[in-house]
């Protein structure tokens, strides 16, 4: 089954939760080594900064996903 | 109840801070640890790159929100 | 009263500097104190890096106040 | 034939697949050399900055293809 | 008179030559001492990231020019 | 003769290059000197992060150029 059947979902929030995750499977397309990217935690989660880059690519996502669902109106 | 049960605010100003709200939910959910991003806060209250780091990320939401609202028009 | 009743501006350069507000308003809101918010001025005002970076999101908040102005045509 | 015949893909699954691929395109258009990318992506595939700034720019690339689909819909 | 009477240009050339000036306004309006831009000038004159970074500003100004000539067609 | 006489392209990958073009001619117009641009170009092929910054740009006039040609549909 694909990871991404759909950029349709019933609510906001799962719309913002779809978000996090196109997020996350970029970074895992190019790192796909999941103990690598288990390291890396560490380092992003405790930088303000990266955290916030992290974020920003969030917002992007989020604009599509909130897009494909006619901002659930 | 949801944290984000709609992208309808009543004011462009209420759809400002919504786009403050998404910004910081995704850092939240990326690091979940309130000890840890109070920490954190320390660091990027007092950097301007940080802080208009963070300003673009409200930007991007900023979008979105008005979008959904059609601009408040 | 609102510092943002509305995105609707007479002109597109009454909308460019709304669009430097709203850039502006997201750094205060997340960084309150005037005091340190004016000591952070002497970074980013020395630093073309900083410049571009607050050049940026202006040109992310002048899409969105130009769309809302319907381009001012 | 051409790399890049048509932005449209069968499946948002797909269609991120071609975002990612849009992305190191541009990557290959600016630096040909296989040898050298190849020894770059020792640096990126070990930075989580770097690896969410590449994250960033598929995201950007999935707004276009989402949108060339109709968002799949 | 205005410094921006309209997003509207002849040309798609003007148009991008519009989007440069948009980047640098917000500049200016952001550090209005010419001398000092004229020192920072050295600085992102002659560093490649930092001249990316200006481009990042003008693709995003195009953008929004582009779209307000409705792309010349 | 502009060196931007319309978005249109006859394909997809003719758009892609016109996006290359785009980011390489806002560098240039900043940093009109063919002997630095020529200097600066072996620090930025040689860094991943500085490749990532360059496909960004291209990926912001990718979606203009996209969506000046209705996605070639």
């Amino acid at each position: 089954m694909s990871w991404l059947p759909t950029l349709v979902t019933e609510t906001p929030e799962a719309g913002f939760e779809l978000a996090i995750k196109l997020s996350r499977m970029a970074v895992k397309k190019t790192q796909p080594d999941d103990a690598i990217r288990g390291r890396l935690r560490a380092d992003y989660e405790n930088s303000a900064d990266s955290l916030t880059m992290a974020s920003h690519v969030v917002a992007v996502h989020f604009q599509t996903v909130a897009k494909a669902n006619n901002y659930w109106k």
